[in-house]
């Protein structure tokens, strides 16, 4: 067999109250962003990028993300079992403010090419290494869980076409340095499925299947058919957003994360578990859509907010 | 195999100037609607249905659709090597329109279960089927090319689950009428990829796969995904409307067919042709959008209007 086998069950790693707000103009409140991540995690999703610590002035949306820690806490999500809050740590001093809020695990972000990865976080894709090499090692010496992004593995908008062996080469260093997971991500939306079906068909020869998670965006509409073929090849993670959120509709062009209600109505409907319940999933991310107010990217939500669901028992 | 062979070519039916405007309330004028019907046809889609000869009081917005015919005739479009212009039939009334149109290929619309066609069309099934049996025969006397368009095949929103079975009976009597080709539509976009797979696997054996065509709607965001499963099951005809019209992103919840743009950038992607060109084809459903005043459904469409689609080499 060239896939692993088709998962019964698969985890999804939900991204929404980070890289979908933090791609989201209009601010959202202290009050409003619990509301919003509470609701998650009620819905039945384990794993969930709750912010990020990184520069404040860069990123206001992320300014909150140390209350949101210490306010997770108080309410019992942190050490709810088998719930995990993550957090986005792009270098050590985001990795001094994770200790701060109990962060028990966080994510590093890079790219497949260096023009990408010195636009994002000004540095190349080798000096990201060696700066998560230390993070990943005082991480590991707090007991703190770490994740790593890898960014535009399907395309760049600098650097045209990515090509599959230097993914996998970036990827498997991640997991030699000691990250759990590495995301492979479509962040410019462009890959499409045959194309995700022949990096992993690299990737399964030198990564075990559990080390990898998809990470698809919808520029143009492909990331649920990349999830789907992602998962016929038995992928068993997935990133995604609630309501699909950090594509703008009011700015046409902007492009989010498959949406995590269209990906669990598709997941379900084939009989591949996600412990996720559409309808309390729904309900959390009207709270987000309504405080940005805005119209969801996520099909499903639309068609759950317009009341819109016929019942087909 | 249980699958027919992974097609190399993909026939596009477009029903964006019928099954999508018709499903948009802010009417297009006749100029707008030629220039976006020539838009289309000249982007490299072959198949377009232009119009429908219905009741005007029921769908004004069809109410042009004599006059579109007279005038792609003029233009020279009616006899262009290999172009076919469609346009919808449901009795024998609409016929006599088609003929006085010189129309030259009609679609006749049925659903899978009596609740849904009652309320459509104002029969039941084996009546709708009696109306096309007479209308199938003037129309292949006149030579004049005949589909079905077979609704709710995998979910009625009164009747509920659909049975394959009953779906592969039914297309199996449309097709012994006569009529060329089955649309088999997910009207109320409920499918998901492996109930797609489910009714094919029960089409197969009765029905050869040109005689069938896949017809998905995108509710709930599953309809790329279904395209994907259908053409990876090697079904060689889908219908899509361009710019994704249907579904107007000010009615939240209302759903529009697959946007050809994202069906064509996903397949051609995957070395499957489709013989559009994906420029043209955004040019052609422009002219649409922007006489709709609206935001496109179509992602790729989204991203190519805001210049957001970066060259990826």
């Amino acid at each position: 067999m060239m896939n692993w086998p088709l998962p019964s069950t698969v985890r999804l790693f939900e991204v929404g109250p980070r890289d979908g707000l933090q791609n989201e103009k209009v601010p959202l409140s202290l009050e409003s962003k619990l509301a919003y991540i509470e609701g998650l995690l009620a819905s039945g999703l384990k794993d969930v990028e709750v912010g990020a610590f990184v520069r404040e002035d860069k990123i206001p949306q992320m300014a909150s993300s140390l209350q949101i820690f210490k306010e997770l806490e108080k309410r019992g999500w942190s050490k709810k079992r088998g719930v995990t809050l993550w957090a986005l740590c792009p270098n050590e001093r985001g990795l001094d403010r994770a200790l701060e809020a109990d962060c028990r695990a966080i994510a590093v972000f890079t790219g497949a090419t260096d023009t990408f990865t010195q636009k994002n976080i000004g540095m190349n894709v080798k000096e990201s290494l060696q700066v998560f090499e230390r993070v990943t090692e005082r991480a590991r010496k707090n007991k703190i869980r770490v994740r790593a992004y890898v960014s535009v593995c399907w395309g760049c908008p600098y650097e045209g076409k990515v090509k599959p062996a230097s993914v996998v080469k970036l990827a498997r260093k991640l997991l030699d340095m000691g990250v759990e997971q590495v995301s492979l991500g479509d962040t410019i939306g462009v890959a499409n499925p045959r194309e995700v079906v022949d990096l992993l068909l690299r990737v399964k020869p030198e990564i075990t299947r559990d080390q990898i998670a998809g990470h698809f965006h919808d520029t143009r509409g492909t990331a649920l058919p990349n999830c789907l073929a992602a998962v016929g090849f038995g992928v068993r993670t997935l990133d995604s957003a609630s309501g699909g959120l950090g594509g703008c509709n009011y700015a046409p062009g902007a492009s989010g994360n498959v949406a995590t209600e269209d990906l669990v109505y598709m997941l379900e409907g084939m009989g591949i578990r996600t412990g996720v319940k559409l309808d309390k999933l729904c309900e959390a991310s009207r709270i987000a859509i309504q405080s940005l107010g805005r119209i969801p990217a996520s099909k499903y939500l639309q068609a759950w907010l317009a009341k819109n669901i016929p019942s087909v028992a």
